[in-house]
């Protein structure tokens, strides 16, 4: 009989602290921890706490599977970047204010497992292409919704990091070249049109018109609670304003994803984050919007998906690219 | 002594036919033959000449290097898009009237050589990343400005083709998604705004107002004969006009690589075709706008260059793709 053997994911985000186990052969995520970042603690605070965090997914995962430490190999890690890789460190982080911080080795020193360090849209792309969504794709793009628009490529079914480890920032490409401000400095990116926030944003501007909307109930009144969730939800009641914000948003999204298409002819893009939940209401007009302005062999031998790992994308390509960096 | 082998090249487009010998070293390119497509002309017919073309440069490479046909290896043949490699097939070739073409087996029927077949635009930009201005580069971005907008590319090392061999449509990424109509349906692509024929027909625009300017007498009083060679040539000595299309070109251009640089992160830029010749009047204020929207980690690590192959660009690269399918 073979023994499994495990790895621990690590999703280092903005808001949320995301550990989780699983076996090598990446059949499940079996324990899964979930804690704020609490930005306004040290880098080495929020370390302390991964490290705590990891401890405790360790034990609950030997309580379930019988397993004993030395059956954990090692722990990846997925970090907002910019970031070196090879020395594992987090260059610069604004959400979180750090800068030049050796998460990796600091890990490593603090549970004595060997650790990786990759940027978590990447992880999360090689996450839903491990095991989710993208499985089987030779050529993917992922593409991360959420706070800001982050993005991952995989190339002839590897990893691709670009000339200084900086590829894949999809949000920052100029679907607008007069269009709205970007936190970027640049105009008309597409995440200043996508992004959770920018979506809230726009659905505010809808609203001044003053027509009725049941976005303003769901809010409580207060149009400062409207995010991109509420957005969603409302739309799926049938209600115009916040359907019209999501057929932009599709199309917004969509005219990103045929540039990508032209440009990489994928057979995969996966969206991942939260982005994924809001179904058909989003996909049906974004496929249609990358269908007309796409090549059609380029539109032939893509598929464009939902990720299908939620919240844990991120860590189980954490998983993955300690994986690939250590076989077994 | 070892003896050198050569490769022929030839780079078939809508407009010329360009035939060259080089050895296997990529030391020069020993013999080039020039002719127009005649696109009236049948496949067949074209596929004669092209036959016809190698068999001459073949005679003078052994006239001028005393090598004898054995030393031949093969063809490398770079046609218009799109294409089905393995086939060796031209899949359809509007400017040509070709569908469907098995111009590679054709070629070797003709002369008894083996032949590859891969896209103009990567072959271009392998041209340049083989022995022109991309040298050396590990991420590469070719660009092919003429009639329309191509593209290549590179990457970690190896030419990139997508998933269904249409990879590199450059020219199809919108950068105004309420813009000019595209040739291929889509709104506002990069190559209705930067393709040589876009260049004169905004020139011509520029004119309407009435306001003196050279452009009128370089294109003899006739608007319809004004190139974007011709707007490239009027900018160099100063002409109001002309320089703001140049300028405007550039920022068109700019927003394009911009993109490409968020995105991919390469190490090099290389922009091949007629715009190579168009100076520091476009190359400057397209690296300003890069830099004004791309970010700093993607603009410090990419240079950003005019080839330097000229219109020899395409059959170097289709030598290179020969040779990377036939090693020695």
């Amino acid at each position: 009989m073979t023994t499994l053997r495990y790895v621990i994911g690590v999703d280092l985000g903005g808001t949320k602290i995301s550990v989780g186990s699983m076996p090598t052969d990446g059949s499940a995520v079996l324990v899964h921890h979930l804690e704020p970042t609490l930005a306004e603690d040290s880098a080495d605070g929020v370390t302390s706490r991964i490290a705590a965090a990891i401890e405790k997914v360790i034990a609950q995962t030997i309580t379930l599977t019988g397993a004993t430490r030395a059956d954990f190999l090692g722990v990846g890690l997925g970090a907002p970047g910019p970031l070196d890789r090879e020395k594992g460190l987090v260059i610069v982080a604004p959400n979180l204010g750090w800068q030049n911080y050796p998460l990796r080795d600091k890990i490593t020193e603090l549970t004595g497992l060997p650790a990786t360090l990759d940027n978590d849209a990447n992880c999360a792309t090689v996450g839903e292409w491990w095991i989710g969504a993208a499985k089987g794709g030779r050529n993917v793009v992922g593409v991360t919704i959420g706070t800001g628009i982050g993005g991952g490529l995989i190339f002839d079914g590897k990893l691709y990091h670009g000339s200084s480890d900086v590829a894949g920032e999809i949000g920052h490409t100029t679907i607008d070249p007069t269009g709205r401000r970007c936190k970027c400095g640049n105009y008309g990116c597409l995440e200043a049109y996508a992004s959770g926030p920018a979506i809230a944003v726009r659905a505010r501007e809808a609203l001044e018109g003053g027509e009725p909307s049941a976005l303003l109930v769901m809010a409580g009144g207060d149009l400062s609670r409207i995010t991109a969730q509420t957005v969603y939800e409302c739309a799926k009641t049938g209600d115009r304003i916040a359907s019209e914000v999501v057929r932009e948003t599709a199309r917004f999204i969509g005219t990103g994803i045929a540039n990508l298409l032209n440009v990489f002819n994928p057979d995969v893009v996966v969206l991942a984050g939260g982005v994924a939940q809001a179904g058909e209401d989003l996909f049906g007009p974004l496929r249609a919007e990358v269908k007309r302005r796409a090549f059609k062999p380029a539109v032939d031998a893509c598929r464009i998906v939902a990720g299908t790992l939620g919240g844990q994308a991120g860590l189980v390509g954490a998983v993955s690219t300690f994986l690939s960096q250590h076989p077994e």
